[in-house]
């Protein structure tokens, strides 16, 4: 069953971010900087109908990281940890998961907020952030829920 | 830029469902069943600290989806939208995301409720859920909040 999965990005992803220095390590930890998904022009009409939700999920390969650990250091602590326990991009398949707050669509693009990926990442898939369906209460987040405790914001939620 | 990404299924989605009938569209509208998340061997140790979260994010290939269509019907709705505006498996590069309980981790197994894939389904990431990244507040859902409206839960979240 270790066969090969292959895929083509249906776009890329063009941000102001050519390195990861000043790069928010989640774009909700900042919220100004504008971000665009440049679809080839093949799959433009896959959009249709996406400007009526408020968020986006954007699905696409960290096409800089060059290792797949199975264990590694997260950006919030300096401590190992499973890859599948912390969000690092250096993981198996590096697929990188944002959800992103849409801002406008024009043709093949769609403009949004909460940038936290690099200039000409590959863009492999968008859904629609669907609150019925997304939702969860009482979600306990590991070795998170520390460092943010009492509306703490930690230091390093962006990069130096 | 329309080069192929290569990915390799770190392990196998093992569920109760072998066809679709009777499997929920989504997770969230049925949390009874169990499913397991099966890692092949050289990937166990990534699952390390994951029990101390609530809920991971799985990513996998829609392996049974034979079509890449751009625009589609929902299964809430019979009206034709752009593909990235719904979360239908016929999705170009057929990736599936779904939100997921976690009950227990025993080795290179972690077993989940809130199960919404077919039997056999290749995993190709785990990431934890994490309420300081993934919450977004004022969500709009677009053509799904009318469905929704008053708490109502429309028929068709078990498909037939």
């Amino acid at each position: 069953m270790n066969r090969t999965i292959r895929l083509h990005p249906i776009g890329i992803i063009e941000t102001p971010y050519t390195e990861t220095t000043k790069m928010p390590i989640q774009g909700c930890f900042e919220n100004k900087v504008i971000g665009c998904c440049r679809l080839f022009s093949k799959y433009e009409k896959g959009l249709n109908g996406l400007d009526e939700f408020s968020h986006a999920i954007l699905i696409y390969q960290f096409h800089k990281s060059t290792e797949e650990a199975v264990e590694s250091e997260p950006f919030l602590e300096n401590k190992v940890h499973g890859i599948f326990s912390i969000r690092s991009p250096n993981r198996p398949n590096r697929i990188g998961m944002s959800i992103v707050k849409i801002k406008e669509i024009k043709e093949n693009r769609l403009y949004f907020t909460e940038v936290d990926m690099l200039d000409g990442t590959p863009l492999l898939d968008i859904k629609p952030l669907i609150k019925h369906f997304d939702n969860r209460e009482n979600v306990i987040s590991g070795w998170l829920d520390k460092q943010f405790e009492g509306g703490n914001i930690p230091e390093n939620t962006i990069l130096k």
